[in-house]
């Protein structure tokens, strides 16, 4: 019997290969290692309807010639019990032989939780679970959050001056930060299952919002938030292939709609009772449509409207050594509030220095305890 | 012959325990050596008016038993050759009969530059220089600043939600950062030369403004400007002990400048053509009276003249983890400007987590290069 940590460690070092790749399926890896402590197999989770980590280790292994029969799986999640995409892995762990699983973590799923354990106990393989459940939970944050709580890690993104300041008066914005912190920023995008932003964005920028400054293997789904469905079926956002485009609206005009749906825009009208778009109804939908993390990249109106109705669970600030002084927009209008103790109140998560500027990260505090 | 750095290193931290204590005197520290690397004696410069490091360490070896004829002395800067309160550092290191200097870098100031070591020389003692010159101008940015600029290192602590508030629409502004970050503030306020701020401050908040969360020997000097002389006569601020007031006007109306002075301010009248007080002629003003740090704590107005005249060299911000939206005031109001590159450029000098807040150093780019 070895120790649990190092295996565990690159089990997990292993499931971080996932991070562009496995959406919206949690990011796992697995390593298979001989009592003696050889690895014979490792991988991690592959693109949704692929293999699994346990499933790639265990080919790994044949493919190196390795005999797994009494063997112990690392593995950085509760291997599946169910039929998806792809068989159980549990099954495949039994049927390779594997004697001893260790998992980080039961599966978050209250539903299923603790059944992949229950079908490799009655199959006679020891089970243990505890090593890196945190590292896995943090990791796998999106599907942490979708399973419990029912609703995408919603991760605002915005890039400011240190003073604040997102765009002058005039509303000259390009570029306060760096291209390092817009390349850092595209490795954020390419890890969340959709990128989301406003009608307000769309008709001032034309933008792409899709993942181009680093290389991925997926695209990000979009949402777009536009009460009146004045998306313009001309958009540029339209011409990025392989991804869904959903678009939230809180009135469904037969023809505006007929048009987006024929660029192959998905349109779902949700209105809340000042006639705009019900913000929480779309998270909970963005959720059943198997969104993880959702990476909010809007303008100062919208990114409001998210904080105050109390929807954002991470800050992703960008921050250029640089001061513009007052008399422009904000990352986010809301209020005026009346006391300090009105204010969203975070807790810096990490603080990084991207070329020139500041990236920080911070959590509206106690979010993060689903 | 050993190597210096062990020697330079234990000077400099020497040096940096006279952080609170030695201004308007450089903060330096110096060892001595026997042959054999044995630490003879130490110390660091004293309160204004006192021992200068060189005549401690000596003095320590003295009090030691220890003889210090022959040995090396590590200093982290020139030791001096003029007779100011104390008798020149060069005549007593010569006296003692050390054989050898170290020292990390020349005096600054360009008038005197090199004497040191001249006189040094000329009485036989061996000389080097280098070891150690970024560290003790990095320790003494102000005195440096003040010796080749003639101006003082102006240092500008704000405290600010992450998205750039430093206070309501209504005014509400205590607390937005934490005690732990208003002890750090203190220490930097405890090493400026001197604090200043505004009239306006003085009037809303009545404030101290001296040093209170940290233990100090000494507390900074404190400059108001106040253009049209209206710090009341009463305010607490004249309650601070043993601190120079000095009060900058751009009109000197006879009976307000007398009920000042009658408080023990020092009232001086610098107006710029636009009936306010001449900050650039105020700055040079301060060094000539020692000024090496000036640690501005201002409100954003003032903060807005600061920044918008260039005179800012580097910014102390302490960033809570809060979101408190538009509608209320910045840290600095100027502008409003036309272009990004209209604004101050900075470069991210040090960031450190201070209790839950973030404190983020930042200068003007090239600013340090004098």
């Amino acid at each position: 019997m070895t120790d649990a940590s190092p295996f565990i460690s690159q089990a997990l070092g292993l499931a971080a290969q996932a991070l562009f790749l496995s959406n919206p399926n949690p990011r796992v890896g697995c390593v298979i290692t001989s009592d003696a402590g050889a690895v014979l197999g490792q991988g991690f989770t592959q693109q949704a309807g692929g293999p699994h980590a346990e499933v790639m280790a265990l080919r790994d292994a044949a493919a190196r010639g390795n005999d797994v029969r009494g063997a112990t799986a690392y593995v950085t999640l509760e291997p599946c019990a169910h039929q998806g995409r792809t068989g159980p892995c549990c099954d495949a762990l039994i049927q390779a032989g594997i004697a001893r699983v260790v998992a980080s973590v039961a599966d978050p799923n209250p539903l299923v939780a603790g059944q992949g354990f229950a079908r490799l106990r009655a199959a006679g393989v020891a089970v243990e679970a505890g090593p890196g459940a945190a590292e896995t939970r943090e990791l796998n944050i999106g599907f942490f959050s979708r399973m419990v709580r029912g609703m995408p890690w919603v991760r605002m993104k915005a890039a400011a001056s240190l003073d604040g300041v997102t765009a002058l008066g005039n509303g000259a914005s390009q570029w306060i930060t760096s291209p390092a912190a817009r390349a850092d920023g595209h490795a954020w995008r390419a890890r969340a299952c959709a990128v989301l932003s406003g009608i307000g964005t769309v008709l001032e920028d034309d933008p792409l919002l899709n993942v181009r400054e680093v290389a991925t293997p997926r695209q990000p789904h979009l949402v777009i938030v536009d009460s009146r469905l004045q998306t313009p079926p001309g958009a540029r956002l339209f011409d990025v292939a392989d991804r869904q485009v959903l678009i939230y609206a809180a009135q469904g005009e037969a023809q505006a709609a007929e048009a987006l749906r024929a660029r192959g825009a998905t349109v779902v009208v949700l209105p809340n009772a000042r006639g705009k778009v019900d913000l929480p109804a779309m998270l909970r939908d963005l959720a059943r449509r198997s969104v993880n993390e959702l990476h909010v990249e809007a303008g100062h109106k919208l990114n409001g409207s998210f904080l105050r109705e109390g929807l954002v669970d991470e800050m992703l600030l960008y921050q250029a050594p640089l001061l513009l002084g007052s008399g422009a927009h904000g990352l986010a209008s809301w209020g005026p509030l009346q006391a300090l103790s009105d204010g969203v109140r975070m807790e810096f998560h990490s603080v990084r220095q991207i070329g020139p500027d500041l990236r920080v990260v911070a959590r509206v505090a106690g979010r993060a305890d689903f």
